[in-house]
């Protein structure tokens, strides 16, 4: 039996990662990664969302090299605990890790076949229209997150596939496309070719 | 608008490529290259199995660099022409090529974005089996072609992805997948992310 793949998704807040990643995992029967953080909990949250964690036990687990990819953003760690994930791929069973691209890169050097999904909302006016949508925010945090967004956009270029999220059903469509054929790389069956021989 | 993939697919006779091929273009509205030849029609074949040419022809257009790829087999020419190959793949749609391992590394040096597909019968049992179905072979044929296979297998590491044919109905699907996921790779958008940006 040959392995799962792992895949990277990133894209800036708004391409509609979230909505993408459950559905083409509930489809396609793709083991969703949950990070791990130490932030509370907020309303409405449960365990399906993070994997809480106290900062002692967070920062144990950093010691016993225990993450894939962590970081910590204002004051809270976040991470991808490799066990669950390499669990997954051993039993032949894809994982998607919804990621920024700093942690993508992270991921990437500790798990070399790693492939990286890079989701673009359709168009500037679009990603505009979606990061306004959550009107939450002010005129600066909204200034803010364009401009990372941009920045984020800039960095797609190192990615390994694009795909523009224009309607949801296509875009996972996409993705499970992209899942399937990571998954018949040939580096993943060099074994069968092996005993085949 | 983005370009089309050119997908290369090779693999041992009796692997199943032909019917996979035919079925997955049609479904997925991918054109599927023909050959160039100067060898004569057999009884039953027609222009939409090769294209047939003179000797002259053929080497008027060798001398013009109008084939990706070409090959002298027993004192025929085979080949595949530029020309109808690069106006799909401009026009977006994507490409297949069937076509031996020596004639997929012509194409990957002249098209460095071609990706190669390999296919496989799902055993050497399965393979044997095959071989011998068509039944029109001597014992040496027979183990001449089981030999060649052997060898063009033992070249599938060097490609891009590996498909086991077990039922024709998952193996388009997978050709079908890796031809999506081609199409979606970020070298395949630069343009689309310049805009954006």
């Amino acid at each position: 039996m040959s392995k799962g793949a792992l895949l990277i998704i990133s894209g800036p807040s708004g391409a509609g990662k979230s909505t993408v990643c459950r559905q083409a995992a509930l489809r396609g029967d793709v083991y969703l990664s949950i990070s791990a953080t130490t932030r509370r909990k907020r309303p409405g949250e449960s365990e399906a969302d993070y994997d809480f964690l106290s900062v002692e036990e967070f920062e144990r687990l950093i010691a016993l090299e225990a993450f894939l990819e962590y970081a910590n953003v204002h004051g809270n760690y976040y991470g991808t605990l490799k066990a669950p994930v390499f669990e997954s791929l051993d039993k032949g069973r894809s994982v998607f890790l919804e990621i920024d691209v700093q942690g993508g890169a992270q991921v990437r050097q500790s798990y070399e076949g790693a492939i990286r999904v890079f989701m673009l909302p359709p168009s500037k006016a679009a990603l505009k229209e979606r990061l306004l949508g959550r009107g939450t925010e002010t005129a600066a945090e909204f200034e803010k997150r364009m401009e990372n967004a941009i920045a984020e956009i800039a960095q797609s270029k190192d990615y390994d596939y694009l795909i523009v999220n224009d309607t949801i059903e296509e875009t996972v469509q996409m993705l499970l496309a992209v899942t399937k054929a990571s998954e018949q790389r040939v580096k993943n069956h060099l074994d069968f070719i092996e005993t085949f021989l």
